[in-house]
C-alpha cells in the first residue's frame, strides 16, 4: 500500500466519538443472512428491546426497514419468542429450549426459517444481540448456537461515588446523575444498560465499595429506583454496596454489631423498604474491615457474622450478599497471606446466600499476580473472582492494555484445589460442590467521556469482561477477534495486525512495568507511573514498594517459600512446591515468590539483573512497534479514533520509557551492574525521575 | 571487555571536577623525551610562566622535579628562550628565528638538546605549551616543529554583562567578579588567561557586545587594568566592547555623532586614558546599528564614519577597532542579504586599522549556514570570521556538539573572490590583498561552572578554536585527537570511539535540529528547544521562524534564487549559479537558498519530506548511539565527568526527540504526507509541544 493511499482515505472515513462502542452495525457489503420478515407473537418490554435492536442493526446494516408480523407468513422469516411464542413452538420440538434458563438461548434454522428463542425474554435479548454480533462481525455461518452463561451473576462493580467522582476511574466523570436523579433520566443510562445487555452483563452494583451510607436513605433509594426501571427491560440488576455502619451513621443507632437485635432488624426494615421500591434488586456488596472500612471485627464479630446478618435480611428477597475479601492489616504477616487467613477458616459458616469477592490476585490487581490462593480452599463457601476492568495499575486510560489475556490467565489457572482441572473458572461458576449461587464481577471503566472507556481500546476491556462472564473459555484472540470486527472494521490488513497487538498488549505492560513477578512498585498517590523507590515515613509499610521488591544490593524478590513467608503454601500442591522451588517456578512469578541474587541465571542462561534489563527495553520497544502498527492503519479508521489512539499511544511510549528507565537505574543502585550495552540507554536521570515523580506522587511526567 | 571491568575499575578513577580542562598533565607511563636539566638565562614574566608550566607539567607527568639551571651543563638539556638567550645562540644558526614573530616557535632538536626557541618571550611561552601538548598526547616525535600563528589576534569575545550575567552564556555567571575588582583577583583569572595561552588565544574582549556604557568609566577600567596585569605575561590582551552612544550617556555631550568635534575629541581622551592604564590595550569591539544599540546611522552617517572615528582615537596606540557587520532592519529586504548591501558599499573607506567582524554565516549563528558572502566581496577591507563557541543555537551546554567541524565548514568554503582557493581562512588571514591586520573571533562559552564550560565536551569547543585561531588548516580530526588525549586518555579503546562522536556530532546535531538548509526555527526566547510554529503577533517578521521557512502546503524554504530574494546573486560564481540551481546547489544547503515542493526528489530518489523525516530520526538514533558509546566507557573515565556527560546525553536523547517531533508534526501539517512507516513514530502530540514549548518560551521540556 503506497503511503498516500491511508492519508487521503482517512478523510473519507466519518469521524466517530467512540459513542457507539461494539454496536455500530457499519454497513455491510454482504449481509451473511436474509430474511423476508421478523415474526414474533409476543410482547414485553425486554422482547420490544429485542425487536428494536434487530430493527436498528437491520437498518443500518443494509440501509432498509424490517417487516414485522405476528405470525409466520414469509418464505424466509426470522421468528424470535421464548417458550410461549405460537410461532417458536411451531418450529421447534418439545423441550428443545429446555435447559437453557432465564439467559440462554437457540440460534438454529428450521427449514427455511431462523428462530431465535429461550424459555423467557432476557434469554430472547441475548440471543438476539448474539446474532447481531455474528452478523456485524462477518462471522455468521448459519449453524446451530445453544449458549448458557457460565455465571448467573454478571456483575459490574462501579467505584463511584456519590458526588460524582469514581474512585480509580479514568474516563470521566460518574455516569450516574444523582442530582437529576430520579425526575431526570439522561439517555445514557438507558445506552448503559443496552451495552452490558449485548455482551451478557446483568447486573450492576451502582456505587463504590468504599461506600457512602447515604446511598441507603430514601432519597437515593428512589434515585436507585429511577435507574433500576431503565435498566430493567435490559434484564440488568441493581446492586448497592453498603457501608456497615450505616445502622450508625443513618439508622441513629448506637453501633453496627451484627449480633445486636435492633442493628439486625434495621438491615430487614431496610432490605423490605429496598425491595418494594425494586423488586428485582440483586443484592449488597459489602468491603468491611478493609483499609479503613468499617466492619464486624469492630465488635469482635467475624465476617461470617457480618455476612450472615445481611444475608439474612436479603433472603426473603432472594437478595444475595458479596462479601470481598479484600482485606488486609498492618502486620508483621505478609500482606498477600492475610485474606486466606482470614477467610479459611470461616469455610462453612456463611449462609448459602453470601458469596465472596475474591480479587484475581492476593495483593491488588497488579499487572501480574499468582491467583489468589483463596480459590479452592473456600470448599464451602461460594466464591467469585473479581476483576478489574478500570486499568488502575495498567496505564489508566492512557495506554492500550487489552485485558482479556489477563482475565483469561486467572479464569485458566489450575488450583488443584479438586484435582486436575480445578480452574479458577470452574471453582466459580459452581461446577464444584454443593454450591449454586455463581457469580463474577468486574471493576467497571466507565464514565461520562463521549466514548465511555477513555481510550477507545478501553472499550475492548468492558467487552471482554463480558463475554468471558458469559463464557469463560472464549480466549482472548476469539474476543479481540469480534470485538475489532464490530468496532472497526472486518479488512485483515486491520483485523490480523490489531489483533496481535491487542493479545501482547498485556504482555508488554508487565515487561516496562512488573516483569518477573515484580509487584506493587508504582507510585503512590496516582497508582500510574513508577515509584520502586516510594517510601513514606511513619506510613503502613505494606503500601511502600520496598516492601515488596525488598531490593538491595544482595539480590531482589520477596522470599514467599518456607524459608520466607511461605505463602507458598497456601497453594495446593503441587503448585505449592512448584512455587517453592525456583527451578520450577515460573519465571514470570519468580520475584513473586523468590528473593534471588542479581546474578540468578534464568532459563536462557543470562542473569536476572540482565534479563531484567532486556525486559524493560522490550517493553519500550513493542510500544513502538506498536505506534507503528497503528500509524500504518490510518486509513481504516475515521480519524477521530485514529488520532485518539494516535496520541495515547504516544503517550504510552513515553511513559513505557519512564518506567524502563525509573525501574533499571533505580534498581541498578543495589544491582551495580551495567544495563547490558546492546540496549537503548536510559534518557532520564534517577533523581530528577525521583524528583518529578515522588514530588506529584505518580505523576505522570 | 566484560560488563564488570569497566563498573569496577571506574571507581579507582579519582573524580576530577573538569577544571584542569585539557592541562591535567595526567601522569604518563612512558614520557616520550627525556632531559637531565632545563636550561633558561633569560628572565621576564612571560618565560617565569613558561619555565613554571614546564615544571608542573614534568612532575605531573613523572613524579619528578626538575632542574633548571642558567648554562648548557647536561648531557641533554632542554634549552628554553629567545633570539637574546646565550644558550640558545649558542645552539641555533643565525637566523634560525627570523620570521618567528612574536609568536612563533622553534623546537628543534641540536644534538642531544632540545631547544624550544622565538623571537620574543610569548612565542617561547607558545612553544613550551606547544611541546608540553604533544608529550601529554603521547604525539612527540621528536622532529623539527616550526609554527607561526595564521592570524595576529586570535580573540575571545565576551558577552558578559557587569551584572554578572552572560548573555547566551550556558556554564554559570561571568568570570569577572566586577564589585570585587580591582582589589581582589580572583585565582581564576589566572587560570583563564593560561588556558587561553595554551591554545595560542592572545587576546579577549571582556564585555557584551550589547555594551553598558559605564565599563568605559574611569572605576571600571581600573578594574580591567587589574585583569590586564593578571593576563599580561600569559601574552593576552584586553580589549573591550563599547558602546556608540558612550559620549552621551557617560560623557555628558548632547550626542554621539561621529563627525561632531566634541564627541572625537570625548573618545580621543577616553583612549588615551585608556592607554594610560593598559599600555597594551586591544582594541574596541563595536555592535552599532543593530538589533536596538545606538550607532552612526543614528545621524546619517556611515559606518565607516562611526568606525573611523574611533580608529583615528586609537590609532596613535597601534589600537584597532573591531567592528560588527551583523546589521538587519526590519525591511522588506531578506535579512541574509543585508549586511552586504550595507558594507559592501563603504568598502576602501575604512581607515587601516579597522576590521570588519563577520559572523560565519549570513543570519546568525545557526546549526549549519552557508558562509557570509561579505567574505570575499569586501576586497580592500580587513576581514575577520566571528565564530560562536558557546552553543546559542547548539544545545548550550546540556547537548554534545564538537564545533570544530563547523569552524573548519566556513574556513575551508572556497568564495572565490581571488580566484580558486579563496577559502574564508585565506581571506581573513592577510594572505590576499594588501591588507595587514588578521584577526578571528570567538564568542565564548566560558563561565562560574568549576569546568568553565558547563558541558565536559563543551571545553573541547574553546579548545578548537584556539588551535584552529593558530592553525586554520588543521583538521577537525587532529584536533579532537589531541584535546581526547590531554582531556581523557590516550587509549585508542576510549580515543577512536569518542573521536568519531565528536566528529560526527555537529551533523548529529544539524540533523535533529535543522536539516537541508533549514533555520531559525528555533524557540523564541531560549533559543533552545524547537518552535517552527512560532510567531508573536506585531514582533518582527525577521525574528520569526515563518519567515525562514515558509512551509505551506505548497512547500517549504526560502526562495534565495533570482525569482525569490536573490541573495545567491551576493556570491561569486560559479557559487552563485550553483546555489541558484536546485539541481546543483549542495543538498545540505537545499532549504536555504530555495523553495521546493515537499515532493521534490533529492538524489537518493525520495521526496525532500521523505527524507526530512529520514534526517530528523538519524539525527535522533545517533544521539542514541553516542550514549551506547559513552556507557562503555565508563571504566575510561573519572566517575564525575562520566556521569556528568552521561546525564547530558540523556537530556540531548530526550531533547533531540522533542525536536524531531515538533519539526514533522508541525511540518506535516502543510506536507500531508505521512512519517515514512518503518521510522519510529513520534512520541509527543504537536499541540502538546506548542504549549509546553511556546508556554516557556523554548524551554526545556
Amino acid at each position: 500500500m503506497s503511503f498516500f493511499f491511508c492519508f487521503l482515505c482517512a478523510s473519507t472515513l466519518i469521524a466517530e466519538d467512540g459513542s457507539r462502542l461494539w454496536l455500530r452495525y457499519a454497513p455491510l457489503e454482504r449481509v451473511g443472512y436474509r430474511f423476508e420478515r421478523v415474526v414474533a407473537d409476543e410482547t414485553s418490554p425486554t422482547l420490544g428491546v429485542a425487536l428494536r435492536e434487530l430493527h436498528t442493526a437491520w437498518k443500518s446494516f443494509t440501509g432498509g426497514e424490517i417487516s414485522f408480523s405476528g405470525v409466520t407468513d414469509a418464505n424466509t422469516a426470522l421468528v424470535v419468542g421464548t417458550g410461549k411464542s405460537k410461532a417458536v413452538n411451531a418450529l421447534l420440538p418439545r423441550k428443545a429450549l429446555n435447559g437453557l434458563g432465564r439467559d440462554g438461548f437457540l440460534i438454529t434454522s428450521v427449514g427455511s426459517h431462523l428462530v431465535i428463542a429461550s424459555e423467557g425474554d432476557q434469554g430472547v435479548l441475548y440471543g438476539v444481540f448474539h446474532f447481531l454480533r455474528l452478523i456485524a462481525s462477518g462471522l455468521w455461518t448459519g449453524e446451530t448456537i445453544r449458549e448458557t452463561p457460565a455465571y448467573e451473576r454478571r456483575l459490574l462493580n462501579h467505584w463511584d461515588n456519590l458526588d460524582g467522582s469514581i474512585e480509580r476511574g479514568y474516563a470521566g466523570g460518574s455516569l450516574w446523575q444523582w442530582s437529576q436523579l430520579p425526575d431526570t433520566l439522561s439517555p445514557r443510562y438507558e445506552a448503559y444498560a443496552r451495552a452490558n445487555a449485548s455482551v451478557g452483563i446483568n447486573g450492576t452494583v451502582l456505587n463504590n465499595v468504599n461506600a457512602n451510607p447515604q446511598i441507603l436513605t430514601r432519597p437515593y433509594l428512589e434515585k436507585v429506583k429511577a435507574l433500576a426501571e431503565v435498566f430493567r427491560p435490559y434484564g440488568l440488576q441493581v446492586y448497592l454496596s453498603v457501608n456497615f455502619s450505616a445502622p450508625q451513621t443513618i439508622g441513629g443507632l448506637p453501633e453496627a454489631d451484627p449480633l445486636n437485635k435492633d442493628v439486625r432488624q434495621w438491615w430487614q426494615k431496610k432490605m423490605k423498604e429496598i425491595y418494594a421500591l425494586i423488586p428485582d434488586f440483586g443484592g449488597v456488596l459489602v468491603k468491611a474491615n478493609s483499609e479503613g472500612q468499617s466492619g464486624p471485627q469492630d465488635y469482635a464479630r467475624t465476617h461470617a457474622d457480618g455476612a450472615n446478618m445481611l444475608a439474612d435480611a436479603l433472603k426473603p428477597y432472594r437478595g444475595i450478599v458479596i462479601w470481598r475479601a479484600f482485606v488486609y492489616s498492618p502486620t508483621q504477616e505478609d500482606r498477600a497471606k492475610q485474606a486466606y487467613g482470614e477467610f479459611v477458616p470461616l469455610d462453612g459458616q456463611f449462609r448459602d446466600n453470601v458469596m465472596i469477592q475474591i480479587k484475581n490476585g492476593p495483593i491488588d490487581f497488579q499487572p501480574r499476580e499468582p491467583f489468589s490462593p483463596l480459590f479452592g480452599a473456600l470448599r464451602q463457601t461460594p466464591t467469585m473472582v473479581e476483576f478489574q476492568i478500570t486499568q488502575e495499575y495498567l496505564g489508566h486510560s492512557k495506554q492500550l492494555v487489552f485485558l482479556a489475556p489477563l482475565f483469561e490467565e486467572t479464569l485458566r489457572s489450575d488450583t488443584r484445589a479438586w484435582g486436575e482441572g480445578s480452574t479458577v473458572a470452574r471453582l466459580t461458576d459452581a461446577t464444584f460442590g454443593s454450591r449454586r449461587l455463581s457469580a463474577i464481577a468486574g471493576v467497571a471503566n466507565t464514565g461520562s467521556d463521549a466514548n465511555w472507556c477513555g481510550h477507545p481500546f478501553a472499550q475492548a476491556n468492558w467487552y471482554a469482561f463480558g463475554r468471558l462472564a458469559w463464557k469463560h473459555d472464549l480466549t482472548s484472540e476469539q474476543i479481540a477477534d469480534e470485538w475489532i470486527r464490530q468496532t472497526f472494521t472486518h479488512n485483515e490488513a486491520f483485523l490480523d495486525p490489531v489483533k496481535d497487538l491487542m493479545l501482547t498488549s498485556r504482555e508488554t505492560c508487565v515487561n516496562y512495568m512488573m516483569p518477573y513477578g515484580l509487584h506493587h512498585i508504582f507510585a503512590f498517590r496516582q497508582h500510574y507511573g513508577p515509584e520502586p523507590w516510594g517510601d513514606i515515613p511513619g506510613g503502613r509499610a505494606d503500601w511502600m514498594p520496598w516492601y515488596y521488591h525488598k531490593a538491595d544490593t544482595g539480590g531482589i524478590g520477596f522470599d514467599r517459600t518456607p524459608t520466607g513467608s511461605n505463602a507458598v503454601a497456601q497453594y495446593h500442591e503441587p503448585l505449592a512446591g512448584i512455587y517453592a522451588d525456583p527451578a520450577r517456578c515460573p519465571e514470570n512469578l519468580l520475584l513473586w515468590f523468590h528473593r534471588v541474587p542479581w546474578t540468578h541465571p534464568l532459563a536462557n542462561g543470562l542473569s536476572l539483573w540482565e534479563n531484567l534489563c532486556y525486559r524493560y527495553d522490550e517493553g519500550v520497544q513493542t510500544v513502538r512497534a506498536y505506534q507503528k502498527v497503528w500509524d500504518r492503519l490510518e486509513g481504516f479508521v475515521d480519524p477521530e479514533r485514529f488520532l485518539q489512539v494516535q496520541s495515547r499511544l504516544r503517550t504510552q511510549a513515553r511513559d513505557a520509557l519512564v518506567w524502563k528507565d525509573a525501574c533499571l537505574l533505580y534498581f541498578q543502585t543495589f544491582s551495580r551492574r551495567p544495563i547490558p550495552y546492546e540496549l537503548e540507554r536510559p534518557v532520564h536521570d534517577l533523581e530528577d525521575l525521583k524528583r518529578q515523580i515522588s514530588a506529584v506522587h505518580g505523576g505522570r511526567l
